[in-house]
């Protein structure tokens, strides 16, 4: 374990019908806006629920961020918030919305190009304050400092974050807001925040015990849970248990003192450019092909994960890392997921431009250990045909 | 799982030799006062790194906090606060310390009687700010707003805390300050961690499946490295696990939206205050009688104990947890702790002592569902004699 800070100061508000103490949480006197997605909480009434809390504020809306954040819709909001002198932004969405309003909050307040803060890591210093109000539990944004923006012009999907300053002040995890999430959103919700774990886990062995058993004890909840929350929308106990293994996959702690992989991110996020596949489905469709190509270099932790979560104890190494594998692969399957490049009716192609297009970012290799080369990623992808 | 919220604002700075990263922490022209204990961190260097990183800082120190801090001690500290102008404190030692430290924060700026903040719980406003370097790895102290304080001329041990103001700004926690501590407070250490973790998760079923896993996961880990952590004081490998283990165990994470326990650490205060016996050796002696006695209240969870932290399979209920219980001490006793009252040649005179204490101070049923009762108390320290 290396040396590492951990400073989390987002305050997590949890549980049913709590939505009226971010009252308390914003400024009396503050310019708020209001940011969400598509409109469907207008549909679900969420947005009726948020407004009604916010009655003695003053605040303004931006709605129509979209899945994958677009920077230019965002920097519409930039101006906006300039131009209202806006003080306070409270997100109502899932974590495209959150994280578009991580950019909103740094970009507003930014001295110079905000492209800067994304491309050249330009790191802020200052950030109009935000909360959130999470409806789909997934990414984990609602309570760490990082957020994915896309910029589908160049075809350009990239991360940034600045803590302590991009954490949310607050979030607001209702499970009721997740009762009218779509079928499809619910399979995401649970393979996004299995895959972030894996990327910190399935690494090497670095002496962190307590982190391993950590990430086991969230893998282990979502396999128990994950079926039963895709398919019991009214199970607000289920709902609860699921909403908070995505907040704990990704707010840093089971990564304290590791070096982590993100390898499986990087490529599923040329699938999302290129082919505008939601996000986890990119996961579901990489990870088996990832795991399977750098098995020898997870080796270690590949058997400890086959042992501790599937209790796989029979076989020489190869053979409980490949059962391991497939039984990963089904448990996405039977959730509903696909996880082969057939699925979508994509083929070399496809293979071709996800390299040529992390090439173009500057990829030479990545992963925990800088092994996963272009010619690993096209072997990856091939054996996900 | 009830609603909760979870906000720790602690920032963890963690690691070898990274004392110096302090100073960016505290604000240049503060007026701080560094409070340590009985002057052991004279002798192992750590005072003069503490001080060697405060060179370009004002400050002045107050030594002779003792174990289980005393409130006459706490109130000269205040009284110098108050004339010195004192706007941050510096904690450098172990729980005691640190709680010390932090009723030193809250009374200084508190607008009445102090004492008012322990006995008749009234919550403060406004706090000193503190840091803390931490020496002993137990308490969890230095990443929780909680803290206990006693008063031998009246024979109270009495705990207090107001979440946001009693956190630490920052801990900062270096294995290499584990180094020359007494054996005796190593296995101090590990008993005090595991048995925060079976306060909160050895209750009954409240279905929080992470918070369980979580729980099962500190103790695991608390149960592999803890012998080696008693017996090996240069094995940073190891002290770097056990500390942040018993930083997790009492962060308020496992608890997230749980009923707790806390009755063994109610029952053992009074074995502190009666007899100077250390707290954790207290916990020692009064856990086992405390899971027999209640084992038909904690039955599930006792079961889900055995089964997942002690691979116990066979047997019929009442089995398995005698079992557990039975595997429990013996790795008490294998770390070096006693877990007997005539270990420390205590008979019937100080359970009538204990019961009359405890209701002196209001007692009349405690634990997670009220009901350790006086009578279950007679039972439960009876049975260790």
């Amino acid at each position: 374990m290396r040396n590492f800070i951990y400073h989390n100061p987002t305050k997590i508000i949890f549980g049913e019908n709590v939505l009226h103490k971010i009252s308390a949480e914003i400024p009396a006197n503050a310019r708020i806006m209001l940011t969400y997605g598509g409109g469907s909480i207008k549909k679900n009434g969420i947005y009726h629920q948020v407004v009604s809390v916010l009655e003695d504020f003053f605040f303004i809306e931006f709605g129509g961020i979209e899945p994958n954040p677009q920077y230019s819709t965002l920097m519409k909001a930039v101006d906006l918030c300039r131009k209202e002198k806006i003080d306070f932004l409270l997100s109502v969405g899932g974590g495209s919305v959150l994280d578009g309003t991580k950019f909103i909050a740094a970009a507003s307040l930014f001295d110079g190009e905000p492209w800067d803060i994304l491309e050249n890591q330009l790191k802020v210093t200052s950030v109009i304050p935000f909360g959130a109000v999470l409806t789909l539990p997934a990414t984990g944004s609602e309570m760490n400092a990082f957020a994915v923006i896309s910029r589908k012009e160049t075809g350009q999907k990239l991360d940034f974050g600045t803590p302590p300053f991009t954490y949310p002040r607050f979030s607001v995890l209702d499970p009721n807001f997740t009762r009218t999430l779509p079928h499809s959103q619910r399979i995401n919700g649970v393979i996004d925040a299995f895959v972030h774990v894996t990327e910190q886990y399935l690494t090497f062995q670095q002496n962190a015990p307590l982190n391993d058993r950590f990430a086991e004890a969230i893998m282990k909840t979502l396999i128990e849970e994950g079926l039963n929350y895709v398919n019991e929308p009214e199970n607000m106990s289920v709902a609860k248990n699921i909403m908070w293994c995505s907040t704990m996959a990704l707010n840093g702690l089971i990564a304290t003192g590791l070096i982590t992989d993100w390898a499986t991110h990087k490529i599923g996020h040329e699938l999302t450019v290129l082919h505008n596949i939601d996000h986890a489905s990119t996961l579901a469709i990489v990870w088996p092909g990832m795991m399977r190509v750098m098995s020898q270099i997870k080796k270690e932790k590949l058997l400890q994960y086959a042992e501790r979560i599937w209790d796989i104890n029979n076989g020489d190494d190869e053979e409980r890392i490949e059962k391991a594998i497939s039984k990963t692969e089904a448990f996405f399957i039977s959730l509903g997921a696909k996880t082969r490049l057939s699925d979508y009716k994509l083929n070399k192609t496809t293979i071709v431009q996800v390299v040529e297009n992390l090439k173009r970012n500057g990829f030479v290799a990545i992963g925990e250990q800088k092994l996963v080369t272009p010619e690993k990623v096209i072997a990856i992808l091939e054996s996900r045909m």
